[in-house]
């Protein structure tokens, strides 16, 4: 054994735990893993005008909002068995244009019959009706989810309208005592309002109490710098019931040693973001606006009947998304892409789904005309931090090629 | 627009996929990023000796054992559904001393109606005797998951005995037809069996074809350099349920994009842990027996009626978990670590339960003894690449130090 009395190196004997530092830990370690771990909770917490408490880390996008929708169904059930209360079904209501993970949540909670459920269409500019909303609201109704900013053809969804509305409809009827637990001032609480802002969160004002949601999802991978990581908020009152068994973490609603690198990553490019978005806002919109100048005065326009996707307005600052008809978006991907320029056909989060796009199905269907296939399917051109005029001005120029050597083929 | 006409930088105008590169996508880094992802997939697969579609990637252990546990109880309800058949509950067993991540995914099957649990209890030693599970199975058991080593404990279960028991099981009974699906050579598929792999992976012979598993549960967080990540290996005849609703990433059983980055990092981990891995598990059996030798050599054994917990022999060679009567294994924790040694109360996993420690409390109950609260907690040092045998005189000093100074306090 060593004479020395004197404290050596750091020895680390909890290898188990984790081979990162591990916040549950108790020892020295540990200790410096929660502070950090409670230092970025609170910074993202900032971000979003909301309490510490209210931030959820989930593994990304995907998982926040499947937590977002069948936590608050799950939590539903809970509380109803509980209470022994008769056991009729709850009901959500969503759009046609959501991101899968919202969408097929849905439809899965509706297959294991946990939920009834309402998927309402957008009008033909990509964007919801919150009337067409209110029309579908019952009393039984415990959740609306609406996007916040679409993934695919970027229309910008009227959040705030959408709460206003849900308040004045909780204020109007009388609330069935069997379906809603009040809380301070003798307020509903349902419908409850999730918003998936994975989108948005770089362009627009993500602030939960000025939008007035309960529920909103982030995601690190589409924050420059940020990595893989998830974001529920949860407004304090709402309840939500866990989807994974397991450890206490993030107050019992996300068991798994938490991703501490990623999330330390999250907070730092929330914060660097911050700093540029409204710049980069400004600069990106006249960047896409100068796209769609650049598309309507080439020959493209008029000579390939494009029909450019979504709200030419009302969309983010980022986006743009052309259906060319009797072109397969895929192939066109391909062709740009050996151009040298990356673009997406439909959304890149289920492209082995070959039936085409569900989005630009929906808003195109709204016209009343018959679509073939090639009409289900639409380029997104998404810009971002590296993107410049003279890129704009290259891909133009790569698309009226393309667009002039396929003619031949598809005509 | 530029004149020249050949080939620019790249230009990325998918940001929205994601800021990391989507292997979704169909354009060039789409593509590159898919190969990378199919080429982690085919090594991780090699080094279970398992197929690459038999490999989920997953956010980490905790999803994988719920996906597996989870999916395994969902997927029986959906195929009953179709079929519309009686539905009697499916019934699933496991044992005392799991990690949390598969006991309380247990129990909140059992609490959601989804599934009749058994929890078996293990031996003295910590180790499970296969009759006891044999004893449970039941017409109607579909699934018994038995961890590989425990995470506190660091013992070593029988899983081969096990699966042997399983098969053996299989043959004798009669299949009831409305209980069993048949594949290939008309064998029963029910009961599966699934191990929850994560502290085993280092030292223990993770070959499925083996081991004989249908499904197993992988950490990166417990692998040095993999960073956070799950798989789950899943036998190709087993048929699973996804929990998250979303995309079709991971043969549909895994929405959300793939966290390219960390499999990557993931399977480069596993390749350098092959290497060196037989060498490292005996290199620790010396250490750690040695921290044994050291203990009862000292005055601690004798003089503070310390008890080593778990198998001395039937464990992970980096394993030492001791319960001190009379004194809060936390005290102890904190002690150490003010001296720089960074062990471990309970498992840390779970950390924020005051209640102690089931796994101890599962093998001194079989002592038939009543149990004070210090005396179900556990201080455990588990050793790792960096640890020499310096440390552990250095520990066993520091120990001695300690319990001394506290038994001022504590007697």
């Amino acid at each position: 054994m060593p004479k020395s009395n004197k404290i050596p190196k750091k020895i680390n004997l909890d290898y188990t735990a984790s081979v990162l530092p591990n916040p549950s830990s108790i020892h020295e370690f540990g200790v410096k893993a929660k502070k950090k771990l409670q230092n970025s909770r609170r910074e993202v917490a900032d971000f979003l005008s909301a309490k510490p408490e209210e931030i959820i880390f989930t593994s990304g996008g995907t998982e926040s909002n499947n937590l977002a929708i069948q936590g608050v169904v799950l939590a539903w059930h809970e509380d109803k068995k509980e209470n022994k209360q008769e056991k009729t079904l709850p009901h959500i209501i969503t759009t046609n244009i959501e991101h899968p993970s919202v969408l097929e949540t849905f439809k899965l909670l509706q297959k294991r019959n946990l939920a009834q459920v309402s998927i309402v269409g957008v009008e033909l500019n990509g964007i919801i009706d919150p009337r067409k909303i209110k029309k579908e609201i019952k009393s039984n109704t415990i959740l609306i989810s609406v996007m916040y900013a679409n993934n695919e053809i970027g229309t910008i969804q009227p959040i705030k309208e959408i709460t206003k509305m849900i308040r004045h409809w909780k204020n109007l009827i009388p609330s069935p005592l069997s379906l809603v637990r009040r809380g301070v001032g003798e307020r509903c609480i349902f419908p409850l309002f999730h918003t998936d802002a994975v989108q948005a969160v770089n362009y627009l004002d993500v602030n939960v109490e000025r939008l007035g949601v309960d529920l909103l999802s982030l995601s690190g991978s589409k924050i420059e710098g940020a990595g893989k990581i998830g974001v529920l908020y949860k407004r304090r009152m709402v309840k939500l019931a866990k989807i994974f068994g397991g450890g206490d973490q993030e107050m019992g609603l996300r068991p798994g040693t938490e991703n501490l690198p990623e999330i330390l990553k999250f907070s730092l490019a929330l914060q660097s973001m911050q700093k540029t978005k409204e710049k980069e806002a400004k600069r990106l919109t006249i960047l896409r606006n100068y796209f769609f100048y650049q598309l309507s005065h080439s020959n493209i326009l008029t000579n390939f009947r494009i029909t450019i996707n979504g709200d030419l307005q009302k969309r983010l600052p980022n986006n743009v998304n052309i259906t060319f008809p009797n072109l397969p978006s895929d192939l066109l991907v391909i062709e740009l892409s050996s151009k040298g320029i990356m673009a997406s056909a439909k959304s890149a989060c289920k492209s082995s789904n070959i039936e085409g796009s569900y989005v630009i199905k929906a808003i195109h269907q709204m016209q009343g005309k018959t679509l073939y296939n090639s009409e289900i399917g639409g380029v997104r051109f998404s810009l971002g931090r590296q993107t410049t005029k003279k890129d704009i001005d290259y891909t133009i120029k790569t698309l009226s090629q393309i667009l002039t050597k396929l003619k031949k083929w598809y005509n």
